[in-house]
């Protein structure tokens, strides 16, 4: 693994003194979705090396809400306690992980001693359930964002990242990538993350203007809203049944 | 697997007559960049269904460029015979993956019968190691796309997503995301590719413009290369060890 394309290696900086690795570790769950985790897994990876870890409530394949599994390499007592990135991601089993004793319990302890605490998509509505975001500035995905976050303490903002102190919440799924660059700018320094960026050749041109509910337009919105309409329904009872 | 965040399902869609799922095989091996796999799948997935194979020598954990592991469905028997998408991804691995006799076959049959025959990153010099692309226009990741596409007879192009005929090819690690979307737009419908954009909130920010070695200069280019010199210069002469 002598390059790891998208995300330059530490091994490979032999000009100056390597900087530690970063102790990053990504929680992985049943419904996640794949490209919360892979985006900045891939984009972080050099700056963690053997130190990033895939947590679960036990080690082995997770199952994506799409159907890729993605293997954990840790659970919540292996999981080292002291951590530089503490991220969650999100997807359509986000409503049964924010009443996941055992993964909230876990995400508080860690949290406790983490010097980031981050999300992607609507793994901030979990770190919400874990009391993470009370009175924090943070995002998620669009269909949840202004109706689920300030149930659980947040304050909602509608932009791509967000970071508050220690903690940095993207929105929907691809945001991820926007997070990772951002974070290992503020980790490392900027140039490191240009270099990531460019490793992973990380110049969008999306084929259509339809990211956000404004560019697509009220009928793409509709189709949207409708397939997103079970995990929103769920979210926001998760909250609602948090906060009774 | 309800909503699928990411990729519209096609259970989602009631009010008209569902289309056949397509019958999608994204390839893995040790060394891929997980994201050349995971963007596609991702975005795609809602349209394959139980469909989408993830194919590899043997079924199982699948070591990536930064040791994440993902899960192979099916090896090259097992993995269907007739293809609507045949995608292959790149990473540090691919020098050994463009002399693996076993994967060259299982791409050279599938791609007889596929409708379309497609590649993320340096994928493209394992579909061009494979006589796939002699003759086409492809694209690759920038640290090989010029110096080693056309010593596998395809005529290299400095494109984002490059079509020709039923072969797609896309550049570096994240541009599967857009390859990925403009495929989904050909084989459904734009629309539907809209939708699958809004789903995943794909309306990138990248904190810096440093995605191309233009935008990112020559001090971050030299960097990036110093990366990626093994990766490049081994599949050079895995490239010309073919020729030979």
């Amino acid at each position: 693994m002598a390059a790891a394309i998208g995300s330059p290696s530490l091994a490979g900086e032999t000009q100056r003194t390597d900087p530690a690795p970063l102790r990053i570790a990504m929680v992985l769950f049943p419904g996640m979705t794949a490209l919360d985790v892979v985006g900045p897994q891939v984009l972080l990876a050099g700056l963690a090396g053997p130190q990033l870890h895939l947590v679960a409530g036990r080690t082995g394949p997770v199952a994506s809400d799409t159907g890729l599994e993605i293997v954990a390499t840790a659970d919540f007592d292996t999981c080292p306690r002291d951590l530089d990135i503490l991220l969650v991601p999100g997807g359509d089993g986000t409503p049964d992980q924010m009443a996941d004793v055992a993964l909230l319990a876990f995400l508080r302890d860690r949290a406790e001693r983490a010097a980031w605490i981050g999300s992607v998509c609507t793994g901030s509505l979990i770190l919400g359930a874990a009391g993470l975001l009370t009175g924090y500035r943070a995002t998620s995905h669009w269909c949840v964002r202004d109706a689920v976050l300030p149930l659980l303490g947040a304050i909602s903002v509608a932009e791509r990242v967000v970071f508050d102190r220690n903690r940095v919440t993207a929105a929907g799924v691809s945001a991820g990538l926007d997070l990772a660059l951002a974070l290992s700018a503020r980790l490392r320094d900027p140039d490191y993350a240009r270099t990531s960026q460019l490793v992973a050749e990380y110049a969008p041109q999306p084929p259509f203007a339809a990211g956000t509910p404004e560019a697509a337009g009220p009928a793409i919105t509709q189709a949207a809203m409708s397939m997103l309409k079970e995990l929103t329904e769920r979210s926001l009872a998760a909250a609602r049944a948090r906060r009774g």
